[in-house]
């Protein structure tokens, strides 16, 4: 058995994440993830997701995340795990809130599944800003996990600040673009029931 | 900004794993699992966690994993996680219940975390089987994060067998002491708090 685990950042990601200007605004943080999003459907990495982990301090972008679980393999590589893990490399430290870092928001075009809500738990996120909902990625046919009845209280009562549906329309079209081009819904449980 | 992220898994790991013999009952793996979590607490890597991945036709070890946030750096590296990814790494897919493979088990030294209950449902396991549960972690200090009222029922609902508390205070054996050695307990949200 291999020793070890390479995860492999397509350049296309950092390449796109040029088009990012720095901005104190939730929308223009929400825009790019979006943006990015929709750039993913030709990229063909994984499922119409993006997300993006910046300061909350200079609004300076720590790093970008598609979801990769195609491409490299790995059913754990959704859009926000691949952030948090690229933003603790980069900045060696597995709590982006230790007090030594400026606070960080994770912004995502659709809001956390199970296992990204449980590892935004875990990452040292200060806050939450998300697009699509649950609702709708079941819509097109993911099953996004058990989650708790309130998710975002649940974060908020760890601290963790949290905003929903921001610019929630753009992050749906991007979606149902993924369901009209017959993008991969990848959720073996669903598909094999 | 690097372009990939590597995972390194230390050798003592698969050089404990020599130490399994094939079996059909829950019990012996799980008896495995936990002697690795209690290995783990001199390795020095991260939490007293471990846990493994099992072919349910022959029983033989698909993968084992223990928690690796401290010695990678990267806080998504929870026991269930590393042996998740392994085990797609290692079988060249992200879907562990595509049809093709055997079913599989996923067992634990303590429940999942919100995380891992995610992770799960995302990988394609068949059954989990887990020892010590959220409330013996949370009582010495961790925070196991949010999850629904019955994490259980939820995964029997998508079709994946459940089996709690096995060899459960074995598995609390090894949590206290790690609490009695000083381990870290490094969820940032409780120590800040």
């Amino acid at each position: 058995m291999s020793n070890s685990i390479e995860i492999s950042i397509p350049n296309c990601i950092d390449q796109f994440a040029e088009h990012y200007s720095p901005s104190p605004h939730d929308e223009d943080k929400m825009r790019f993830v979006i943006a990015a999003s929709e750039a993913s459907l030709k990229w063909g990495l994984g499922g119409p997701f993006a997300a993006a982990i910046f300061r909350l301090d200079n609004h300076q972008l720590v790093s970008a995340g598609v979801n990769l679980i195609i491409n490299q393999g790995l059913s754990i590589l959704h859009a926000e795990v691949v952030a948090i893990m690229r933003a603790q490399r980069l900045l060696g430290t597995y709590d982006l809130g230790d007090g030594k870092l400026p606070p960080m928001a994770l912004v995502t075009s659709t809001e956390p599944c199970t296992m990204c809500l449980g590892a935004t738990h875990w990452s040292g996120i200060s806050k939450v800003v998300s697009g699509a909902t649950d609702a709708d990625a079941n819509s097109i046919g993911f099953d996004e996990g058990p989650k708790p009845d309130d998710w975002a209280k649940a974060l908020r009562e760890r601290g963790i600040e949290v905003k929903t549906e921001v610019l929630r329309g753009a992050a749906i079209d991007v979606l149902k673009k993924y369901q009209t081009l017959g993008g991969n819904i990848y959720n073996s449980l669903r598909n094999t029931q």
